[in-house]
């Protein structure tokens, strides 16, 4: 077995986790049926823009149904060995928040443009309340890089 | 842009999936609190056999309480453009189920062995129910390869 790289400081996992949300461009979308209990996940385009996540899907989804419904939402980004996790809230944006330059700039990073698409589409602000980044077992301890919407060091 | 390659065949995806289930280590596992609308996801090392999906983590762990408490899971294995998509029905495993052989076969392909972590750990078995695989936007018609418990086509 190869030794894991030596842990990140809080300062470079900070650095890495915006340049993954600036640069990613998918994230695992986790919300739960307020009925309790019943899980829906599905890989989602999202934009990091000012300090919060947008998603975009089908109004009949059922995940969008959950954002709606719930609000709470969990997304995973980057891969099971190089983790950002982010725990947030959910909004549904109104008609006059999709300005054309938002929905520009959102078409442009998610590479669809749910304007353009089939059947009504929501957009969703998610504000992170929490962000864990780690990779292996030995970056578990130090994971927690924002807590209660406020990072704990720079961001 | 380039194009997207041809969306595979059911057999070839089922072909696919049956490998990255027997080969891939980490899956995203998402899960829902039984007082309704709390999503919590995290990734977790699993084992395929026989039919069905092994994970274990500590028994305080908030997923493992959702498990216990709703049996209703997700799983994303693979990339967020490759993916293979599992919802499954999950249980505890019993004591008496946990034979030596089945402890080393978990501990070989997850690279942890909870006999020997800290803590009360819990083996779930996630049977799956349903399973999609899609890459590009072109495969999602067609990305059922289970459905009810069945595969559609062999597995």
């Amino acid at each position: 077995m190869s030794q894991p790289a030596p842990a990140r400081s809080v300062e470079q996992r900070t650095q890495d986790t915006l340049d993954r949300l600036e640069r990613d461009v998918d994230a695992w979308v986790a919300t739960a049926g307020v009925e309790g209990g019943a899980p829906y996940m599905m890989p989602l385009s999202f934009l990091w823009h000012e300090g919060a996540l947008y998603v975009s899907t089908r109004a009949s989804n059922p995940l969008a149904r959950n954002l709606v419904a719930s609000g709470a939402v969990q997304l995973g980004i980057g891969t099971t060995r190089d983790v950002v996790h982010v725990a947030g809230t959910c909004e549904v944006l109104h008609d006059d928040e999709v300005t054309p330059e938002f929905g520009d700039l959102f078409a442009r990073k998610s590479g669809f443009d749910p304007r353009k698409s089939d059947g009504p589409y929501l957009y969703f602000r998610i504000t992170p309340v929490r962000v864990q980044a780690w990779r292996e077992a030995n970056e578990l301890a130090g994971r927690d890089l924002m807590r209660d919407g406020k990072w704990l060091v720079g961001g």
